[in-house]
């Protein structure tokens, strides 16, 4: 059931973290990688992360049952164009990509008949990027979403869950539309908030010296964790998933705004009863095993 | 220079971390406090947490030098009235309030001659409520900013700051609206967001069943922390911080607009020069000791 060989197309935090979770698997397929930056393929071959580094995505490609597309789902279109003529029949090519109905539109048109595309996005991520980042645990009870055809090939399928399983993961299956919709909510939507709230506060250091940053561990900081993510990333999100984070955006904007007319008209009973109702969503990240308990999300101390 | 006897009116999360970070300081000053719920004073007396539990403010203050006013904002008003005749001559009063004007406004009429009243509010907390989720390290190479009247005493102002420091807090000065506005940007506006992009979430939960808590790891956790703070104690921060909030809200609104309008448009290159700003402060808070440089916050994985 396992691959004989895994290329990479696309070496950073997602990429070198499913290489490590696959050698604590114990799994035996080769590993063939390649990233559009010298720099990085020189630092994966420091790190001996891979069997084979090329420095193209076409020889990466070459004889590998498997291809994982890595890379900003603005670079997607490019890299399906590059590897399509060089896919082994009977391969299979998934991505890792945050934005599902963007990449089958950019991916699928350039793979040659014969070749099974299932795209994929695991919901695991840390605010480090690059190919040192990764390690083997980050998959581990997270959910990977695959977003398959209807008429995909039963076994390839069954394939790639099962090598997602091997990682750690939760595997579910969706269509794209209801998954973007989905993560417009969960991830995207979070993240321009938190991006928003980090920049308005960035405007005010400029005022009021370091202060913002001194006395973040008032709440402040928890937003600048996902705020530093990676900008290519974040940007390529925003310009393909565009309809689905505009249309969350405006039904957060609308709450915003009823709780900002609750605060200036002193409403506080409207305002209590919101505040406990979000209590318990929290509630069940942690019952669901999605999250810690631990005060401060178990942050280290001192 | 430290305290005979203190007294702590309201016994949560503050209340109790303070008395556990005196304990480790090895102050010797009798504890004495009470709280409005009776299950509260039960919880206290079972834990052994204070010498004395009182039933009544009134006579928790009797003889002592340091009251330690603990309770939510808006109580703060009821809690001076009662005190006031009670308190010792030469007595400081203190408290730990997140806002600072309304807290003046509502305790300093009620404080009789003699009795000097400086303001506080140590940047520290978690989600967690209750005496029994106190702890010593809360404190720990955190700000607690002072906010002094300018007659301030000299010898009552250096007391309090040394019994700060000795629970392991850094201690600032500045005056109360300074206070506002800066904790607005810190704590209360990102706490209201945090509270709505959750609300947002749940109203969508019910169309999604439970989706929204099962991918909430790729980002929306992060919001849920804080949004599961006390109902009441923000309920009261944006009640009495009204001004400073709706301010920064107004920035706030205005950014995301600007973000919006980008991806609406499709302008890649503002969403990541935006992007790559706002990764700088992570930086600066981490360097500041103020958070955590592990991924995720240092989350304990399975």
């Amino acid at each position: 059931m396992t691959y004989q060989r895994v290329a990479f197309i696309g070496l950073g935090l997602i990429a070198s973290s499913m290489v490590h979770a696959m050698r604590r698997a114990g799994l035996a397929a080769s590993t063939a990688g390649t990233a559009r930056s010298p720099e990085t393929r020189a630092i994966v071959r420091e790190m001996a992360l891979l069997d084979t580094v090329c420095d193209t995505a076409a020889e990466a490609v070459a004889g590998a049952d498997l291809v994982v597309l890595c890379v900003p789902v603005g670079a997607m279109e490019a890299v399906a164009r590059e590897i399509g003529p060089h896919l082994a029949q009977g391969a299979t090519v998934t991505d890792v990509g945050s934005v599902k109905g963007a990449v089958i539109d950019a991916v699928a048109p350039h793979l040659p008949e014969g070749v099974h595309f299932i795209p994929g996005h695991p919901l695991a991520g840390t605010e480090h990027s690059g190919p040192r980042a990764g390690f083997a645990e980050l998959f581990d009870n997270r959910w990977c979403i695959l977003t398959p055809p209807e008429d995909c090939d039963a076994q390839a399928l069954e394939r790639l869950v099962a090598f997602w399983r091997s990682m750690g993961a939760n595997v579910d299956m969706m269509d794209a539309p209801h998954h973007d919709l989905v993560l417009a909510v969960t991830s995207h939507t979070p993240h321009l908030i938190a991006y928003t709230m980090v920049g308005v506060a960035d405007d005010l250091r400029r005022v009021t010296d370091s202060e913002v940053i001194k006395y973040s561990a008032a709440g402040f900081r928890d937003f600048t964790r996902i705020a530093a993510s990676d900008p290519t990333m974040w940007r390529d999100v925003f310009l393909t998933n565009r309809e689905a984070t505009l249309e969350i955006l405006g039904r957060f904007t609308e709450e915003l705004f009823a709780l900002q007319r609750a605060i200036r008209q002193g409403d506080g009973a409207l305002l209590h009863a919101y505040f406990t109702r979000t209590r318990a969503i929290r509630r069940g990240i942690i019952d669901a095993g999605q999250d810690t308990d631990a005060p401060d999300f178990g942050r280290v101390r001192h």
